[in-house]
């Protein structure tokens, strides 16, 4: 099995890239397919001992850039490492594709490359979470779809179930819609008319959720558009780090609390840890014909090797196939109505 | 000077109301007009020593619920506490008006007993939010409007510029548009068309925001959509007690660790008073041609006094005069395409 990797992707490309996926292969005895230009992927390998590791390099003399507008920049440039790395994938060349670049350009070579999956007319990215409760939970779309009319959310539905079957192992997940207000009538026109569908649809639906909800455990599914879903994840994002940084300024005050600071650093620790490992490094991209994991810009090596795990993971338990099949053994007169 | 007090609205109405806004009157002697069921404000008035304040009782025999469409709940109850408050501060009975209740029925009773500010379409809730830095920002529009047009976001920020200089002392406050990216070309049709409107205005525009920044301090005034912008704040509050839920978890684990904890109480204690604070109790309703403030459902006693307190402090300041001259003293062809 071989995973392909976009290495020019992310804000440390290429090196945490190459890191995490040489980490990864090493640890897992699987393949990688390294995209990326050619001297500066070379350089990185250099650094490392790959003797024994099934690594190809495949060049691809164009990046797309964080900032670019993705569909305009990957027509210009058929050379992007996004690019080359998925039309791999699509020519059964490698198993899965990893990206921690430009998630617009992601998407979209991913679907110009695999096209979507029979049933599916938007995909998702599906970004799990952590929760107070005991399992985390998953939330999409996360990015990927901005504009979203009712259909695409209750397809976002119907795969966020399937992903939490496959991935996180809950047989009959609880699939909540974002809104702000637990009542039917409150929200805007999208979620009011998605609430509708669902509720008359064959999923455990459990109704609306309130963001303040989202990570209270008490769905594990929640179902939004990718603007509202983004800003969720990214709010979330910073306000650790200022509670952290609020919280570290409060402890350095007096000898007390720096005292107190000391003795629970681990307990800081671990709770970075347990917020971090949730992410598993990377989302899948679902409703795509394809594997595709898309990593967060910042990803460092260790997020870069839990994406890659993660990749072979959905390989080898054959998650495109169950998703594709459970979609198509679906009621979809009930989630799709004639009328969208 | 008298607030008018919406003494059903909240989950813990009307003990927590009456006791908050009866605390105010005590400290700040300003008059009150609680506005509610008689025997159910009378009971909680009996439980206070009122001698020397200037306290009115209003009788308003309905109450719109929580969970209720507030536009047809408060045609069909012309005798809801919102809306008797709402007129007695249109008819200059009040100089303010606070309610901690449903709050789709407060921007509803308050848009139609006080119509709307000349030049602005759409009401919007100015929340005031703790930063990294030394000043709080102003996340605008929280809830009161969820869908949006261009316009509308270019009018908020307007307001956000107005209500930070007033209410925060910033001078030049620097205004973003809350994205799901930086670059001018991330976000959806909403954001797009809006940046561009903002570009071209007379505002210090600094661009678009991304939601892992909103606590930043970057931006003094950031501007969305009222579905958008209750979503970030209200997962914001999820998470803060979330972080705190599994801290203490991870806190209480070892005797170490326990250690640290009670060590660093009082550092948490502070840091939850310091993210607590910033909320002032209150967001004001801004657009309406009258003053009202907007409190948590989940409003204590000490929260209402604090917005009973800035309702006060706006009516001294002379907030929605400044507001209004403000507005009217914009380039109103820059900031208003006339295609709109």
């Amino acid at each position: 099995m071989r995973i392909a990797i976009d290495a020019m992707g992310g804000d440390f490309a290429p090196r945490q890239i190459v890191d995490g996926a040489l980490g990864a292969a090493r640890h897992l005895g699987c393949g990688l397919v390294l995209v990326g230009r050619r001297e500066a992927v070379e350089r990185e390998l250099e650094r490392h001992d790959i003797g024994g590791l099934d690594v190809r390099l495949v060049d691809a003399p164009d990046v797309i850039a964080m900032a670019e507008p993705p569909a305009a920049a990957l027509r210009r440039r058929p050379g992007a490492s996004i690019r080359v790395a998925a039309e791999l994938v699509a020519r059964g060349e490698a198993a899965a594709l990893f990206s921690a670049g430009n998630t617009g350009a992601a998407v979209v070579a991913a679907r110009s490359a695999f096209g979507m999956l029979p049933g599916v007319d938007r995909p998702a990215l599906a970004t799990t979470v952590p929760t107070r409760g005991r399992r985390p939970a998953v939330l999409l779309d996360s990015g990927a779809t901005v504009e979203c009319r009712p259909q695409h959310l209750v397809q976002f539905a119907v795969m966020g179930t399937v992903f939490a079957r496959v991935a996180l192992g809950i047989e009959h997940p609880r699939v909540g819609l974002l809104s702000i207000g637990v009542e039917e009538t409150k929200g805007n026109e999208l979620t009011r008319e998605t609430h509708r569908l669902l509720k008359d649809g064959p999923l455990n639906f459990i109704g609306n959720v309130e963001a303040r909800d989202a990570y209270s455990g008490e769905a594990d599914v929640i179902v939004c558009d990718g603007f509202t879903g983004n800003v969720a994840l990214k709010v979330s994002e910073g306000l650790v780090e200022t509670v952290e940084h609020l919280l570290r300024e409060e402890l350095s005050r007096t000898f007390t609390t720096r005292m107190g600071y000391l003795l629970s650093r681990r307990a800081f620790r671990r709770f970075r840890k347990r917020v971090d490992d949730a992410e598993y490094g990377g989302a899948p991209l679902v409703g795509v014909a394809g594997l595709c994991l898309v990593g967060h810009g910042r990803s460092s090596a260790n997020a870069v090797r839990s994406a890659v795990t993660l990749a072979t993971r959905f390989v080898t338990d054959g998650f495109l196939e169950r998703l594709s099949r459970e979609i198509a053994a679906l009621p979809w007169a009930a989630v799709r109505p004639a009328r969208w």
